[in-house]
């Protein structure tokens, strides 16, 4: 069985080619390639296959482009990772898989596209922004007014003055239940100099991460919407490193690195156990 | 660069083949290696050297003999490490760098025997085993006698009956400075059904670890000595799984797993800038 492994920002994933469709992905092998002492070490697997080989993709899958099945570390099915596709995009044109720096990709959010640059940077359309509506974010008893945002899943942006490097992220930052029923995504948001936007993210049921896609479209729309403005781009830096945001009316497009480590077999002997 | 990933009770490594012994293993290149989300993942880089390639090497190293030159995950250089001397000795005889099951490896304590079995298992001779006196450990404010014994580096073997499971060990155990002047790697030791010893282990430095070779050659050596006896053998399970240990007058040796995960080739534009 071949792999990559590779990361976007520090999110890390092993990437799994499945040209055939024919990969029994178990649960238990997911966890064992994420072992960290164990296995490989991920935060999760991304499966290479046609789309016509996902019984469970959604309406609009092209059955001949590739499609990202993407799992979490625990073993669970995911929907969309931005970091994730990213090296997804560029492990696709690197392995000749595809032939052209801009193509689609399915993904169980529905298709994607993406573009690889030539720098190893590549962008992934992150579909549109809906701001909804004011709420409030409290850590260790302090308030943090924040804004709403759904870039198709929930996160409470909050742009703040208080320096996101002294904030306490071990505990679930409070939101208020009546506006985020199933929990929410939280960005605390600062506005560094020459715009450049720095911040933190507490992922729902995950806890502080080293970066989150949807979170840095979150914390763009957030200060955009205090300027009063609904499009707009800007550099994000996330403890991970650094991405780049555009906001348009209909849409939006995340840019950042996408890293290769290395490319290998596993032991068929380990494998076979896993 | 080519690599192998593996573990032996879920102490990690990456081995990286050497043979003509050119590499400059850089410690900024051991920490890009170790690192969980940028690199590979590992406790520790094991380099693949002829001993005549190791200017530092001991006295009494072959310089025609296969050299394990061990690394920190911080890029320190290290002495010794059971765990790591499993999973060399495994890849040297499945790699066909050696011929025999049973060989000679350099290390910077000294040559070392090692057997590789056909289940994947590798004995390695640990040297002898040096008991001094009594001395006790303390968790919480609660004192637990035990044993001072030398394999090589310092040990504090406490065999108790409160379960191990029970313990504390996010803080270092306290400790007799005038007996530990430089420390101390500290066991706790459960004799449980059939003889079998069960452990948990605060390695000086790096806090709880999920094994230590010579804290199992330690652990055994104390409930030997509880029992009058100082020789003698026993399967000992470490958080990360089942190793056996033998004691003789003269020498001891540990058995345990090598597991094989990955190999592979690193990506040669993050290894040039790693």
């Amino acid at each position: 069985m071949d792999f990559v492994k590779g990361h976007g920002t520090e999110n890390d994933f092993v990437v799994l080619p499945d040209p055939a469709g024919e990969l029994e992905l178990t649960p238990s092998r997911v966890r064992a390639l994420c072992d960290r002492r164990r296995g490989l070490g991920a935060d999760g697997v991304l499966r290479v296959v046609p789309g016509s080989a996902v019984p469970d993709a959604p309406a609009g899958t092209d059955p001949a482009e590739w499609f990202m099945d993407y799992r979490n570390a625990d073993g669970t099915v995911a929907e969309m990772c931005g970091n994730g596709l990213r090296l997804f995009a560029r492990y696709l044109l690197e392995s000749g898989r595809v032939d052209a720096a801009e193509f689609r990709v399915g993904t169980r959010s529905g298709p994607r596209t993406v573009q690889v640059h030539d720098d190893g940077w590549v962008t992934v359309g992150m579909g549109p922004v809906q701001r909804a509506r004011a709420s409030m974010a409290t850590v260790e008893g302090v308030g943090f007014p924040g804004l709403a945002v759904d870039v198709g899943n929930p996160h409470l942006a909050c742009v703040t003055e208080v320096p996101v490097e002294q904030l306490d992220l071990t505990v679930p930052p409070g939101h208020d239940p009546t506006v985020f029923p199933h929990g929410v995504n939280v960005e605390f948001v600062n506005v560094v100099s020459g715009g450049v936007l720095r911040i933190r993210v507490h992922e729902r049921g995950v806890g502080e991460t080293r970066s989150c896609g949807t979170g840095t479209v979150a914390a763009v729309a957030a200060v955009l919407h205090a300027a009063g403005r609904s499009t707009g781009e800007s550099d994000v830096e996330v403890p991970g490193g650094r991405v780049h945001v555009a906001i348009s009316e209909e849409s939006s497009a995340l840019s950042g690195p996408a890293v290769m480590v290395a490319r290998g077999e596993l032991d068929p002997d380990w494998w076979a156990r896993a």
